[in-house]
């Protein structure tokens, strides 16, 4: 039997500037990337979101065609698709976020039908996290692993909620500045000891972006790297995409624990390295699992894993 | 006998903004750097630089006291010493060039004494490349190793002059941005093909930040970490404080090869790790080889070095 792999997060409409193109209203979210991302290898995924009235169809039958059960993508007449506008700067690395409408997901209350209440896998990626607490809530055995992403918006106007709920997880992904919001002290590696002890996360993933990827326990450190040979075309998802490479890996490595993580890692890495190279969901759409495997395989040589 | 390393490059006076703070006319530049940081070992390390009438006697002074040989800093009484002003964003990665005063260095016309002329360590460091031309021309036997670091304005300016003494250097360090611009092709790997293939490059360092460092060949690829627990004052002089801890690591480990240079850039990253907590030259000038060395360990752990 398949494992099943629920994603609750973002459909959005995205409208990406770079220093070398521009693309308006195309299809992203946290949801999607990952649960396109994850659709790679044989997991049973399904999304909970919300999108809006102006959502086309044609986004919903591409989500089906590769796999993905949508069942759980409420659709909204009241209003239009969260959509988020950003630019990137000539690092392709730094960005600056233009405009967000939140739209629909201003009333977004997710429910969890009994079909899709146990699944192996939950991804509660970046949102309120009184949405966070409420699907999990709505969720019937615990799952064998739980994920959680977040942002310094909600770490700095929601932080009781987020506390609450970043006890009951397995895996927290967060970059650097959010570490330093979240751990409330000087240096870093403090703030890492305020997650692994304090709030005794299992597994912390510091995404880093370019500069790869590391796994925090309450005693172990280990660093993955990005690919390096990447001709960056849009950044955004990336993480996302990181994410669902990371679940598909773990499903197949079946033992979760530091060291089938760190190859998860390795794998997720080479997975995201691709998206970035196009638009949006563009090169995620078209690609093979033997590309994949040929470029983790040349990260696990320069990564010495 | 010690190991002899003779650095040509720069002595700066740096005015430093960042988020926090800000310093003015502090003493740094390339060859300021990378002598300090290679004197933490058993080095002979010289310089060949040039300053102007309003560099203080304290810091030739300053120098000395660290067993850097300073007989070849020319002191000129046309002008000020070279002035560089510079503002890091938020990220504390990327920066602005806010004002550069050349001042005496439009002058500089390097003189190897007789003393200096046979290193068994050269390195070139960013400078016209036609001063680092004359330099290598001055020098009587060719060193065990040479090293050439340069930047953008020179690969587009002077790429001549710059492509004729890369054929003669062992070790180039570069990062992304110069790298595209010196191989002219579209892909990053492309481009480090050109520089490895047909500019016969034997070790190229790339650059990367807090994203680490690579090191390639012809037929290979290997990454370094940086070290990810950095809690970053002031990035200047990063690279050039891991230049001078990569030579001073490469002297102990005696064979120059992948490996013993994959070892090197190890402890390069521990080293640099540390200049880039305080302003400056601050923190290498009380910089204990023991605090350096347990750095050096954890780096090996999580790289898996």
């Amino acid at each position: 039997m398949r494992s099943k792999l629920l994603v609750v997060g973002t459909i959005a409409h995205d409208t990406i500037k770079t220093p070398y193109a521009k693309v308006e209203r195309i299809l992203g979210g946290s949801a999607t990337h990952i649960a396109l991302a994850s659709s790679m290898f044989n997991l049973d995924c399904s999304i909970i979101s919300i999108v809006g009235n102006d959502f086309e169809k044609k986004h919903l039958d591409l989500l089906r065609e590769k796999g993905i059960n949508t069942s759980g993508i409420s659709i909204s007449n009241k209003g239009k698709t969260f959509h988020w506008s950003g630019e990137y700067f000539s690092d392709m690395k730094t960005r600056k976020t233009i405009d967000t409408q939140l739209n629909v997901l201003e009333e977004f209350e997710p429910k969890v039908v009994k079909e899709l209440s146990s699944p192996d896998f939950l991804v509660l990626a970046n949102l309120h996290p009184e949405i966070q607490i409420s699907v999990l809530n709505q969720i019937k055995n615990r799952p064998r692993l739980i994920v959680l992403d977040t942002m310094n918006f909600w770490i700095g106007t929601k932080r009781k909620s987020l506390l609450q709920i970043l006890k009951k997880i397995d895996i927290l992904t967060i970059n650097e500045l959010e570490l330093k919001l979240l751990g409330r002290k000087k240096s870093l590696s403090d703030c890492l000891k305020v997650l692994t002890n304090d709030l005794s996360i299992r597994f912390l993933i510091v995404k880093r972006g370019s500069g790869g990827s590391l796994l925090v326990t309450k005693n172990s450190f280990d660093w993955v790297p990005s690919y390096p040979f990447c001709d960056v075309v849009d950044p955004t998802g990336a993480g996302d995409s990181y994410a669902g490479g990371l679940f598909s890996s773990l499903d197949i490595n079946k033992n979760i624990n530091r060291k089938s993580i760190i190859e998860s890692m390795v794998y997720a890495s080479a997975l995201s390295s691709f998206t970035i190279e196009s638009f949006g969901i563009e090169r995620l759409l078209n690609l093979k699992k033997k590309d994949i495997v040929k470029r983790e395989k040349e990260l696990r040589k320069i990564a010495r894993v």
